[in-house]
Formats: C-alpha cells, sequence, structure tokens
C-alpha cells in the first residue's frame, strides 16, 4: 500500500510535522479576528488606524522614519530598486542569482520595470565585498537577502556586512535589504533590526515567513522614499482598499513569535545536528545561523520518496511534501523551525532519527 | 456646538446610513470567517480548492472558459489590456476620460506598462458608437465601463452595446468590460451575466462594489486569456501565497447578495425619485439603472456642509461624509444602494425627506 501513496500523501497523513507553525487553514484567520473587536474598521486606501499603527510599529522596529505595509514582498521589492533607479538615473542594480527577483516573479523587475540586474557571486556561495568591488560598471542599488533562501540561509559575518555597506555608501551605490527572513537572524548577529537595517537604504521584512502571518510584506527606509513607495503600490494594483484581512493577522502572530526567533534558532541547530548524525544525510549550512537550512539526502529521488514515506509511516513524523532533486543523484528540501517542533518530546525527536538512520543505512 | 462639527463626524455620528451594506470593520470578516470550517486550507500561489472552486464558479456566472482572482481591479484591468496590447502589437488602447485606469490608478498603464489611452467622448457623457467609429489609428483594444461610475452610474442602451460589440469584432479590435458593478446592472437589462460578458472579450468584476466583500476582483475570458493573465499576476506581486482572507468573504457575501440587485435598483429609483422631489438637488442620471447613481445640490459646499450637519443631527439619518465640489458653485456626493436601506421604514425616509427640501427652501 506504502509502495503507491505518494510523499505528499504520506506527508499529510503523518500526524506529527517536524517544522513549521502548522496548517495554513482558516484557524489560523479565525484565531486572529477573534482577538479584535468587531468594531475595529477597515483601513481605507492605506488610511486608517489599523494600518497606520502596524506601520508605525515596523518603522520602530526596524529604526527606519517609516514603513508602508504591501500585499507581497515581489511588490514591495520591484516598487524599491525602480525608485533607487529613478533616483540614480541608472538601469543597473545588483543582486544574488537566486535572488527572488531572479527566480521566482516571471521576471517582472524586467518586464515592468525595465531593470538590468547583474548577478553577483554564484549559485553555490553568498556574494562577498570582493564581488561588490568587481562590479564594473554603475549601478543604482545593491540587494542583500539576508539570509540567503535558496542556499540553505547562509550569512555573511557581520563585519562583512559592514564592509559591504561601507563600500556601497563610498561608492554611492544605494543597499537595499531582502529580509524577508531578518527576525530570525538576529539572534545569530547579535542585533536589533534596526543596527542591521542601519547599514541598509531600504528594507523589505515578510510578516509570513517566521511570524507566521497570512501574507504580505512591509517596506521601509525614509519618509520621501516610503511616500514614494506607495505611488508606485497604487500602480501595482497593490493599495487595496482594504489590507486589514493581513495585518490582523501579521499584528496578532507578530506579538507571538517575534521574541521566539531565539529559540527557533537554537532548536534549528539541535535539528540539523541530529540529521548531520543520519548516514548519508547533511544540511546547509552545517550549522544553521537562523531558523531555517536545508537537507541533503545523497540519494535520488526513485530511492528516497518510498524510504521517506516508510519513515512517515513507521513514526508518524513528516518531514517534508516534496522533495528537490540536487547534482551529483541527491535530493534535498528546507527546513524553516516553527512552532511545532516544540510541541514533540526529545524522546519522540531521537527515536525517529535513529529510524532515519537505520532506513538509510539499509538503502545503502 | 453643531457649527464646528465637521460632515464626517456628523456622518460617523448618525445612527442611520441611507445608502451601502454597513461598517467596513472587523465583524465583516469575522461573520465570513465564521462560517467556514477551520480545516479549510488556504489556497497556495493561485492553487487549491478555496481560489480553484471560486474561480469556476465565477467562469460560470459570467459564461467564459476561466476567471482568475486578483487582489485588485487596478491590478486586473491593466493586465487584461497589457495582454490585447502585447497580442495585437499595438500600444493604443481606447478608454473613457473618467476611466479607472486614467484617474485613480497614477498612471500605472502608462508608467509600467507603456500603453497610449486614447480617450473617447468627453466627462459629461457616455461612449457612443460614433465615439469609437472616430477613432483614428489603430488600437488593440476598447475598455467599456458599466455602468460608467463617475457620471452616476450611466449605460448605454443594450442595442448600443451590441452594435458596439459588432463593430469592434469587425474592426479586430478587443473589446474588455470593466465590469465592477455589472452585477448591479443585470436587472435594467434584463439580461444574465454571461449574456452581456459574450459581447466583451474579457471582464473584470469586482466583488466589493455590491457584493460588498473586503477586496477582490475576478478577470475571466478565454482560457488562454486567463493563463497570460496568472503570469501578469505574478509579476505585478498579486499572486499572494493566500489570497483567502479575500476569497472568503468574496463567496460569502456573493451567496447573499447576488439576487438582490434587483431590490437595490427599485431602492435606488424610489430613493432618486426622492431627491428629486427636494429643492434644488437633483441626481445623475435622473432615473438610476442600477443600484448606485450622483446626487446634486445646487449650493455650494461652504452653505451645504452646515446644513447637511444640521440635517444629520434632526433626523438622524446620514447621507454622507465627503462632498465632491462641482461647477456651478454645485456639490455632489454618491450613493450606492446596499443592505441598510432595506432596514429604514417608508415613513422615516419621507419624514427625512420632507426636512430635507425644507432645510434646502430656507437656504434659498
Amino acid at each position: 500500500m506504502s509502495e503507491t501513496k505518494s510523499l505528499q500523501e504520506a506527508f499529510q497523513e503523518a500526524p506529527v510535522k517536524l517544522a513549521g507553525h502548522g496548517p495554513r487553514n482558516a484557524a489560523v484567520l479565525q484565531a486572529a479576528f477573534a482577538a479584535v473587536d468587531s468594531g475595529m474598521e477597515s483601513d481605507m486606501y492605506g488610511a486608517g488606524a489599523v494600518i497606520e499603527d502596524f506601520q508605525e510599529e515596523m518603522a520602530e522596529l526596524l529604526g527606519t522614519e517609516a514603513a508602508v505595509f504591501f500585499p507581497s514582498g515581489t511588490m514591495a521589492q520591484q516598487i524599491a530598486l525602480r525608485i533607487w533607479s529613478d533616483r540614480m538615473n541608472l538601469q543597473a542594480v545588483a543582486y544574488h542569482p537566486l535572488c527572488h527577483l531572479e527566480i521566482h516573479e516571471q521576471d517582472g523587475l524586467k518586464e515592468l520595470h525595465h531593470l538590468k540586474p547583474l548577478l553577483l557571486a554564484d549559485e553555490e556561495r553568498l556574494i562577498t565585498l570582493e564581488d561588490v568591488k568587481s562590479i564594473a560598471e554603475p549601478i543604482a542599488c545593491l540587494l542583500l537577502e539576508l539570509p540567503q533562501r535558496e542556499i540553505g540561509g547562509q550569512l555573511p559575518e557581520y563585519a562583512e556586512l559592514e564592509a559591504i555597506a561601507a563600500y556601497c555608501r563610498v561608492q554611492n551605490i544605494r543597499l537595499h535589504l531582502d529580509g524577508a527572513r531578518l527576525l530570525e537572524v538576529l539572534p545569530y548577529y547579535g542585533k536589533t533590526a534596526a543596527e542591521v537595517c542601519s547599514l541598509f537604504d531600504s528594507v523589505y521584512i515578510s510578516v509570513y515567513k517566521g511570524i507566521g502571518g497570512i501574507a504580505g510584506a512591509v517596506l521601509a527606509g525614509g519618509r520621501d522614499f516610503t511616500e514614494e513607495a506607495k505611488i508606485w503600490k497604487r500602480r501595482h494594483g497593490g493599495d487595496l482598499i482594504s489590507l486589514y484581512p493581513y495585518i490582523i493577522p501579521a499584528r496578532y502572530y507578530y506579538r507571538q513569535r517575534a521574541e521566539k526567533m531565539g529559540l527557533y534558532y537554537e532548536q534549528a541547530k539541535d535539528l540539523a545536528a541530529m540529521f548531520n548524525g543520519c548516514h548519508k544525510v547533511s544540511t546547509l549550512p552545517e550549522a544553521p545561523v537562523s531558523n531555517m537550512f536545508h537537507v541533503y539526502f545523497g540519494v535520488d529521488r526513485e530511492r528516497l520518496e518510498p524510504l521517506l514515506v516508510r519513515f512517515y509511516e513507521e513514526t508518524g513524523v513528516g518531514l517534508t511534501a516534496r522533495l528537490k532533486e540536487r547534482s551529483g543523484g541527491r535530493c534535498s528540501y528546507e527546513v524553516s523551525i516553527g512552532d511545532l517542533y516544540g510541541t514533540l518530546s526529545q524522546a519522540e525527536i531521537q527515536a525517529a532519527f535513529r529510524r532515519l538512520d537505520e532506513l538509510m543505512r539499509q538503502i545503502g
């Protein structure tokens, strides 16, 4: 029976999941809305207490003059780069080859804004100061993603980040932070959000990664920047009559989880060590620097999927619904630690990993 | 005391409002979310039952092959025009001078898509077949808005609409329907949504006008069109991980109100007649053709505002929070009939209008 069951089915049926905050279902919304007064008024096209108060709270968190709530990070970041491009009168911007704008947005930056990205570093590693110094033409803006999600959530050392920021300032290059998971890296850096953001000219954070809201993003910077961003938000079709269906959950889950990022980070390190203790299993990075990392199995998908289905069925622990095929006959998936991990006992987790190690050894 | 009270304050304090469905507050969402099972799964980047089922239901309503849920009409309509422009290899499109894309979107169509709108007719009247025939250059697409909101929600006669559609077909001009308020005009036309939409190549409807959802739009047409629209939706930053906070209320209030459009239309005609019976008050159109119309007062704002504040305080009936200044020392505001109107007794309404007439006569 388990031979024909797909990994996704087996994952869904597994009573326990190791990562995440739990299912994205109506209950997530219902809980957030049950916590507000029914008379609380909607925002109206960017105005009103519900959006303005949250924007102020986020600006304070990030240490910027102002912040704007967006329906998506895709919209917020294209707009940030467009504003810097217009101000510098340069169409070239620079980012990592696995930047969200390059691989997940159907080339919106190019098709809508006609910007020309230079790709720095390569798909296997972070952007370094040397990469930035090697840029041979004038650029308006450099985008850095902290942590760099598509390579397991790696981070530059803080001194390197400071050096890049200092170099950009001297070279008159605007520095934008893709901080989708900014809060998640603060425990590793031992910095406040405002300290990290002070190195950047503009910042985007997501409200549904570690925070676990429904959708939405915050774009922050100087007030002239955010006011211009609001005009572009209208142009993109993102200045909705009402964004409170996203803002209320963002605020609700931010209050619950902002302080837990240190816990998630510690749990991620523990969990990565257990994966690394299994035969032919490793993590990237080996020691996580946030709540996230990638798990690599040195086995091809054809052999790995039935093994994982069996593992989910035997232990009741689901790891992932999908595997990504990688070079060298390997597979990987992404882990982001959330509230679920803390609901498991160490004994359960250790028993599961003993079984994973056994199954991986059987496969050879 | 009432001298210093603003129109907006007086309106907010008025216990009864004549138009609309009621306040846009958290209760609107709480009611919609309470009606779904807490285990109902979120949509994920456009996939999943919650979004796919609603899109199918809307495609069936509109008689099109397919439909796509968008966070906003702004996004949906720019994308529709862009697709037709690309396919026809023409940057020119045509629409009314008071089209939403021309006056409410910070020129997104021009700034993001580089399209060149020709403005047909003028700000006082509808686009006619003669206007369309007078277009002197090739255009990709003509956008018609039914009803034309900014002139009180006027409509062409159905035969004129059919003639325009036939002309566009012959001339190889794509015809796009801005049907933000399409459901609201069906009782006047005596047609189904699918019948009206059959005249068009693509259609947008809003889920928060007469339907009274939170925000969001549906873009419908052939499947090749909607599949291309999904790519542009991703580019615009509108392909959110989760749109269910808008889809659930859209479906919930659609079920409650789709059948009430005829009632709203009848009520709008009654109400307009009462306004037209008051001294120096008139409506545009004189006889509404949907649930909406504009009310014109032949008095300047300086004299009208204190009069309306007094009217709200004396009768308890609020008309509007804001007035628009018009040529010839007049003021106007927009009425959209919704559920609130039916909660008032005819006696209450008639007493209020007797008082409005008296106050307008006192002013001279």
